[in-house]
């Protein structure tokens, strides 16, 4: 492997090459206007993928293509799933872009365009490590799907079904997605946690319509007031959430967990600058990083009622609406809090008032195993890629295509993210760092041989 | 003034017949497109005085014209300023309408147009009963000045400058106003409370962008959160208002009071079919109408923070805002409450949000002293117009102006309103019922009798 990892490094100015060329395709998957420039990404990725030597298809669905790329020629070798995707956010607003979004330009050592390291950079540095061990050796140590899509950033709604529809053909022994964030410049990680979510609308319909609030304020409950009460009453004032049985499944931190995630080289000052915040707040006995990472959380999401435009309007409400979500860590199981909270809401709502409460989507919290072999490859394999060891951390954040590998594939998924925290994903003037690209490349070849290194410890 | 009153019944179709005129001039004070009608049903009011014998002009504003009408011809006697309005509200929406808004149309014993309670109909008939004698005798028993106004249904941002700058020529004993309702048909009513208006807005904010929920819930607070639980600490469950001192100045019910309220025909039953309500709500110990009319309330007007549209974004908002206002009773003063509940506000903030608080206006209630001569007058003259004693009633909104010919001119007001509940006041199919109309025309022919009778008994 070290002769191709020498390769892949004289390569590097190929490799920028090839990123700066599908980053001018401006894949916004939500812009009707940009569906020929979608596929014609998707189409890109398929056709450097075959360049590897990868047996390749796209895939219609009811929205943007699919590209499934396989090589599965490592007989009786563990099959690793790499998931990534190929469309990318809106460039708006445009005007405080530095270069165009889709003109990538260097700086320094950044890549900067629309999609530099959401997701295109990244995944676009696995295809180049893995692929270039192919192309260079004809063969894999282990046998590989890719499963590019191109529907990511509107919420992926036709890649359940595909995975569903196609679980034999993508069934692996570990999936692998590099769509995350290192912990800062210097710091690679491994991303072992997410958080699940429950996220509710509820409605509050007091009179038939709005009333004057001089001539029936102080009569009649008013729908305003109510859902101040009843949002008021779901978490303490140290940001505990109050619904019976909340916590029930809540997996504690251990001792090893804590002093892991204490270790960390977080700088809560610049936190609280960026914010321009002078207190943080959350559940008391907890670091910052505990909170957002491996704490059960709700917010209010949006509320709305009455009279919100300019001036006065002295109006008693007729409705009252509010959004929130849970954010849940393991093992909570979205559909048991969803329920708890729901039937929470129906207890303390006054009779007063009718309550509707509508459930939008639900994601279930990951946690990977720290004794997963895969896991022990990955961090092998960015030691070298990197120089150093990565450090494992969480997100607050759900990736709902994770929970899914894991409830239709029954595999976990190691997040081995490049990216830097401030590399303004889905924000102007996006960046990839071009050293942590070549790293990148370089990681995912050496996290071949590490994998085939977990089956045969003696190779 | 038998014969007077015996001639006023007689012209019953001539009134009618005029005030389907004054209706057909669209005078729509809010619509910049209809300034010139509103100029127009100034100016036919002015005629209309001028025509009973009355000195009349019609003054510029800075907005729509005021209408000045005096006789101050008998020495010595008291002098009353009658105040009405001659704007209407916008009439949408229009094809709620069973006829065109500004088409008068008689149907069974109403008459149907925008401004037919309100205020045209009933300053009319003060108008048509004063300005009846007038015309009829040569004189009045007392002093009369008509003051009527163009910009009521905006809130008369030019009056009270008005008002101060002519404070001597209006300077009188009391005023009159009828631009209120019975209590019921068939049960004539005097108005004697208001209540006082302090309205707020409160903006939070914590982060300086709205953020992903995910990455940042738990760790940071939650501005909606905040507002709802702050807004919620505001009253007790039973609605009880809990900002320190909001009850001091509170002037409590007396048995005489709360026993005659008590004698209304006041049905609850249909008061909740009409808001299709279950169950009413309100301050433990007080009925419906003590909650409407005498019992100081907080309500929420408006809300909003965060994502409110269709379906789900998971972001932790950087501001939220809210509208709310209160309700005062006697003897409550909107400055002090302004300030007891701005400095609350305060105090109850968190350190994690930055509070603003703006006050846009406040009004202070009313309560006319039921000893008044002027009401003693109003009453008998109610008796002899409608048939009947007229009951004594609240009501929970603010007429301004009341407030203000209290603190400038010094003066009680007599709210001698003669439409119903169910005129339609600012809704579609707004109406007057044309009996009342003759009856409210005989009363204020009647109320001049009966003002002097306060002052010579023996008359």
């Amino acid at each position: 492997m070290n002769e191709v990892v020498q390769k892949l490094a004289e390569q590097k100015a190929e490799h920028v090459a090839r990123l700066e060329e599908w980053l001018r395709i401006p894949s916004v998957s939500t812009d009707s206007a940009r569906k020929e420039d979608v596929r014609k990404a998707g189409e890109w990725v398929r056709d450097e993928l075959s360049w590897a030597g990868f047996e390749t298809r796209i895939e219609e669905t009811a929205g943007h293509p699919v590209v499934v790329a396989k090589w599965h020629g490592a007989r009786g070798a563990p099959t690793v799933l790499v998931y990534g995707h190929y469309d990318v956010q809106p460039p708006e607003p445009l005007d405080l872009w530095r270069h165009g979004p889709f003109e990538p330009t260097v700086e320094g050592d950044n890549l900067i365009a629309r999609g530099a390291t959401d997701d295109k950079g990244q995944v676009l540095a696995l295809i180049r490590g893995i692929g270039g061990v192919l192309r260079e050796k004809g063969s894999l140590p282990i046998n590989v799907t890719f499963l590019v899509e191109g529907e990511e950033e509107i919420g992926s709604p036709n890649l359940t079904p595909f995975i569903e529809a196609h679980a034999e053909e993508l069934s692996a022994d570990v999936a692998l997605i590099s769509d995350t964030s290192q912990f800062a410049p210097g710091v690679p990680a491994l991303t072992i946690g997410l958080k699940g979510l429950v996220y509710l609308q509820v409605e509050l319909v007091g009179p038939n319509r709005d009333l004057h609030s001089g001539s029936f304020g102080g009569a009649v409950a008013n729908p305003g007031n109510v859902l101040a009460t009843m949002l008021a009453s779901l978490k303490d004032s140290e940001g505990r959430v109050l619904i019976p049985g909340f916590y029930d499944d809540v997996r504690d931190l251990s001792e090893a967990e804590r002093a892991e995630i204490a270790a960390l080289p977080f700088d809560e000052a610049g936190f609280c600058r960026d914010l321009e915040l002078e207190h943080l707040h959350g559940e008391k006995g907890y670091s910052t990083l505990e909170r957002k990472w491996a704490r059960p959380t709700l917010d209010v999401n949006g509320m709305l009622c009455g009279w919100t435009g300019e001036g006065a309007k002295t109006v008693l409400p007729s409705k009252a609406m509010a959004k929130f979500s849970m954010r849940l860590v393991p093992d909570q199981d979205s559909e048991t809090i969803r329920r708890q909270v729901t039937d929470h809401l129906r207890r303390i709502c006054p009779p007063t008032c009718k309550l509707t409460v509508h459930c939008d989507h639900g994601a279930e919290p990951v946690l990977v195993e720290r004794t997963s072999p895969w896991l022990v490859a990955a961090e092998r394999a960015v030691e070298k890629g990197f120089g150093t060891k990565p450090v494992y951390i969480r997100e607050g954040g759900s990736i709902p295509v994770v929970s899914e590998f894991k409830k239709i594939l029954g595999i976990d998924t190691i997040l081995l993210g490049t990216g830097l925290p401030d590399d303004n994903a889905h924000s102007p003037n996006e960046k990839f760092c071009l050293s942590d690209f070549q790293r990148a490349i370089e990681t995912a070849a050496w996290l071949l041989d590490e994998m085939i290194r977990m089956e045969n410890p003696d190779r």
